[in-house]
């Protein structure tokens, strides 16, 4: 099997998943994929994504029908048929029985949001609010969803479909959360001394359910805002009902980070190395 | 007189200054302005910016015409009449002979080039080629413009402006670089081993002659890709001619980041703080 590492920025996709003709990453790369190799078999993502969500390692397996091809130019020219706003940044060949979705064992999204004076170089890829946020009960929260738990109150329906008639999850809604912090960052776009804050939540679980870091996300904003206490995450878990939990944050925040296979090395916690407290105001 | 800190993403942008009615960053922001103080008069731009061209931190003066607003809702007002791609990220009163472009002792400049497989979430943003650098000499011939210097073979002409007919400089070609770094940054839009580098150069000058710092970009450029040592950047400087130079680098890679008045308090060198070595490879 071929296994891609693939980027993207989820503005103008209508989600990771095929669903007919619309402009979804799997149609586009289906596509470049049967352009080259002349068909593309088994194409199966790692992680599903929704509209507007973005990925710097979203991971794709499809079938090896071309073993006289290198994989560095399989890659190159790939990346020559795909459009701009999508890219196969890395490209290997693993056994043939290996399959992206059900071989991962951790996923790690990160959820960035700029509290402060709307800033033009971050939009879209940055959810934005000009509100100040308390960092230290954020992280605190953050710290309550790790480990093994029922995470049903995180779970959102379908896009439309309304919560009482959303699908079931076959798997259950247990799901180890194996990291979960909030820290701040510095900006990319600008000095640092700009008027406002750049935080990050950082999660990693052996499976997440739909919409379930935008939950979170919108979870932990109401706990910065101050309008919830940290212990708030804790009712929820136990509670098992999504009706109790905050509002969905928005897609443009979230990118689907990296994904974990047997083998590789989960990153260390980066709230420690990063500024974990916040500044005074 | 108002002073107004503001920062676009460039792309959609004919450049800063006012062009009849091309999409400029002058106009957008006069017809914010005159829509909410009824007038926009003397607006001043304390740098030009080509086409494509990113700010952060761009300082704007104009007459303030209505002292009994306070200059947190004229921010915000303003915020809510501009385009997602502009913002005035500070608005603050200063003295009635304020200048935004004479009284600016330094402007400082960051250009940003990914070196690696195409990265969609940088995708105009940074400048990028797949194509890898020696960090070691870009650093060593990045020194060699400290100082006060005629920097004629950085100047490059307007758009479509034979060099041979290109503006004169009033003001001459000596300036003074206070700062010039080449150092590498972690990415913001995926994992750092992500098979590629981003490096960025820092540039801090009295003042800057047409294209300059995307001319020295381009040459740094080409000492990075091994086709000129670091000391060609002294022969340029030495020989007073923009046809030695290299070719000039691409819009999206550059922004103006932070414009200095007295008082204000330059950033230290950076290159030591973050990754001033390449990695081996």
């Amino acid at each position: 099997m071929l296994a891609l590492t693939v980027s993207y920025d989820g503005r103008q996709f209508a989600g990771s998943q095929r669903q007919g003709q619309q402009r979804t990453v799997q149609l586009v790369l289906e596509q470049a994929l049967s352009k080259l190799l002349g068909s593309a078999e088994s194409v199966v993502f790692a992680g599903r994504t929704d509209a507007g969500v973005h990925a710097a390692g979203q991971v794709v397996s499809t079938v090896d029908v071309r073993q006289d091809f290198e994989t560095s130019q399989m890659q190159r020219a790939l990346n020559a048929l795909l459009p701009d706003d999508v890219a196969v940044v890395d490209l290997r060949r693993r056994e043939a029985t290996f399959h992206a979705r059900y071989d991962a064992i951790w996923r790690e999204y990160r959820y960035r949001f700029w509290s402060g004076v709307r800033q033009p170089l971050a939009a879209g890829l940055v959810a934005q609010r000009d509100q100040r946020l308390r960092l230290g009960p954020m992280a605190t929260a953050a710290k309550m969803l790790i480990g093994q738990n029922d995470l049903a109150s995180f779970a959102g329906g379908g896009e439309g479909v309304p919560w009482s008639e959303r699908q079931r999850f076959p798997r259950g809604t247990v799901r180890t959360v194996l990291a979960c912090e909030v820290y701040r960052r510095d900006p990319w776009w600008g000095p640092v001394d700009e008027g406002g804050e750049l935080i990050e939540i950082r999660i990693v679980a052996d499976g997440f359910l739909p919409r379930m870091v935008r939950t979170i996300a919108g979870c932990l904003l109401e706990i910065g805002r101050g309008d919830r206490e940290p212990i708030w995450i804790r009712e929820l878990v136990a509670a098992r009902d999504r009706r109790l939990a905050g509002t969905t944050a928005p897609a443009h925040g979230l990118i689907l980070w990296r994904v974990g296979y047997p083998g590789d090395t989960l990153e260390a916690n980066l709230d420690s190395g990063l500024h974990a407290e916040s500044p005074a105001h």
